[in-house]
């Protein structure tokens, strides 16, 4: 809600009259599709044609819902706005069925494919395709013995992968959010193009980067249907953290070793990184403490460890195993802990990001704390997180 | 609406009495949805949340629209079936409002966004991921100075492309239909694991497929709105055929020489194949018949040349240049003319490519005419073009 700041005026009036030449379609629509439409200030037109419906609202997850207005031609119609730049997902509500919106592009978010919308940052270019060499993205399978499946995982790598046919690079693993999968931080979060702008402008070092698919279960497991519990209650947090388990079982088992096999990998925990965003956060936390003979950079963006979520102190005396009982031989050990959180995130979350970082201050562990300024959980956040983390890297 | 066979029994009673502990949730739902579900026979249930519609209807893209049931549960819900086996779009509409469902991943078709459901074919496992070493799919991004912008591809790989690093590799351009996009041959198609399984066979040779954006424009040009027009209409071939000779420019001057210098490619005609399904068909005869110098394989999969769909007859003396003028001649340039059509497709298209089929017979061109049996304008047809079509390249 904080954050996004809905003027909500419901077309036909006031709001076309404040700048109505402005308006240009997203970049997120599918081919030709003239809504939605931004302007300048970030105020966002979207349409959808339901000539039959008698209510039909738009649902912006990080704001209110908003009535559309029915115009004479079948199409429904609403303006809010403005919002902050960054990908704001949304779904429209006909009549009771909450739906993605045609003409936008779908965006895998929420267990479902979703709408969004992207507002441009006026003046930031370091997640757009910039006139850089471009590292490639690849599509690969990997047999798990984990989940008894041939398992789908993206993998970036730098743009001089394939000149050099010998060098070895560190890989940072980068994790989804919940309701999200592996195609999210290329889609949504654009982290191919924020890598090749800082490798470009020498920011940070070529690395490999996998994007894997979060959610796991054994082989004959029944479905875990953590999506279907409510959204940060004690009974998502556990079948989280069951699912959680496996995911770092595929990982650790059957991920890595085919990266390290398939690729010319630095396979060492001194060149391997992991971070993730909110659920992935707490896989990153779960999967590199327990495994802390294979990792050594630690990245956490809206979500760290599932406490951070509850009401409860961390202690680094006997949490994540006491690894940080000691700071200076976590320190010498672990070369990154790095904590981020938006400022207008809500409270359950930005509050336990909060909390841990001071903790941390407390017990006098070293690590990086970054806040976005005025964003949500959202895109915009992460990207932002990925472009501070990355430069600290190898 | 042939070959579709809609038994269109709305739920409650007889369907479900049928067959009720048989239906299995679709492969290509998301993660953990029930709906859509799928018997042995190809029966299929879908199930939309809508609790405040008065009339909620089913659109199977290859069949008639089918009106769902309400329940007390504020679900509406459908059987129809069984279909042909294979992977069938179809979209719902909400009052009037018509949009992908929740519980189905979204394929890019129509233009926008659609649902699908995976109907299994009995004993099929050539599309599927079989146990053999899987070939990568690459996310590329080229500049085009003809579109004056980045363009993405996907680009398939052969397993051992990275083992053998000296191995040059022939070249399959690979092309979707009009309101699909480069995405279709992999996540609808399979193309990928239709290769992986061929290679592993030894039935086809290694090779590099590549999937293009198949829509263009000139820089600075405005938006080319074939979808709004009338499928099969005069305009809308018009404007196909003006975005075509786009998409021939960009191809030929910006992604066939990018191919070539990213890749280890055989860069010569002898090893270079275009093909495309529908629209993407049309283009490959625009393309490869205005460049022949850079192509010698060329299939049409339920698509060909644009007066397939038109009522003149072809004329092998003037048409396509005249290439086909002497057969001798042609058959010792062009390695493979392939042409396939299913054979519950519209007559629209199949009359087209029957009668374009006659005309080559006619004059003695020599071809290859394959036919799927029972099925529509789908991808179950093109994944069987693809399988029949790859093993005679190169």
């Amino acid at each position: 809600m904080k954050g996004f700041a809905i003027l909500a005026c419901l077309v036909s009036g006031a709001c076309w009259a404040q700048s109505p030449a402005d308006f240009q379609p997203a970049t997120t629509n599918v081919w030709g599709a003239e809504y939605p439409r931004v302007d300048r200030l970030g105020s966002v037109q979207i349409r959808i044609k339901a000539p039959d419906a008698t209510k039909v609202r738009l649902n912006f997850w990080s704001g209110p819902k908003v009535d559309l207005a029915k115009q004479a031609d079948g199409f429904w119609i609403a303006t809010v706005g403005p919002l902050v730049p960054g990908l704001h997902y949304y779904t429209v509500i006909v009549d009771g069925a909450e739906v993605s919106d045609p003409s936008s592009q779908a965006f895998f978010g929420g267990g479902k494919y979703a709408s969004a919308v992207e507002v441009p940052e006026a003046g930031s270019t370091y997640y757009l395709p910039g006139d850089v060499p471009h590292g490639q993205v690849r599509e690969v399978w990997y047999h798990s013995k984990v989940t008894a499946s041939w398992r789908h995982a993206l993998v970036y790598l730098p743009s001089d992968y394939d000149q050099s046919s010998r060098t070895r690079y560190p890989v940072l693993y980068l994790q989804h959010g919940a309701g999200e999968d592996e195609t999210g931080w290329i889609r949504q979060g654009h982290a191919n193009f924020i890598l090749d702008n800082l490798i470009a402008a020498h920011q940070a070092k070529p690395m490999i980067m996998v994007m894997a698919y979060g959610y796991a279960r054994r082989a004959g497991a029944p479905p875990v249907d953590f999506m279907g519990k409510p959204l940060g209650s004690p009974e998502a947090l556990v079948a989280m953290q069951d699912m959680a388990s496996v995911f770092e079982a595929d990982m650790t088992q059957a991920l890595i070793p085919f990266i390290d096999t398939t690729f010319r990998t630095l396979p060492d925990r001194d060149h391997r990184a992991m971070a993730g965003l909110s659920m992935g956060g707490m896989q990153t936390f779960q999967v590199t403490f327990n495994h802390l003979d294979l990792f050594s950079y630690i990245g956490g963006f809206s979500g760290a460890s599932s406490f951070v979520l509850g009401d409860r102190k961390f202690d680094p005396k006997t949490d994540l195993h006491g690894a940080l009982a000691d700071p200076k031989v976590f320190a010498s050990k672990v070369h990154l802990l790095w904590l981020g959180v938006g400022t207008t995130e809500p409270e359950r979350i930005r509050g336990g990001l909060l909390r841990l970082h001071a903790s941390f201050d407390a017990a006098g562990i070293k690590h990086v704390f970054y806040e976005s300024p005025g964003t949500d959980h959202e895109w915009q956040t992460w990207r932002r997180d990925l472009r501070d983390f990355v430069p600290r890297l190898f």
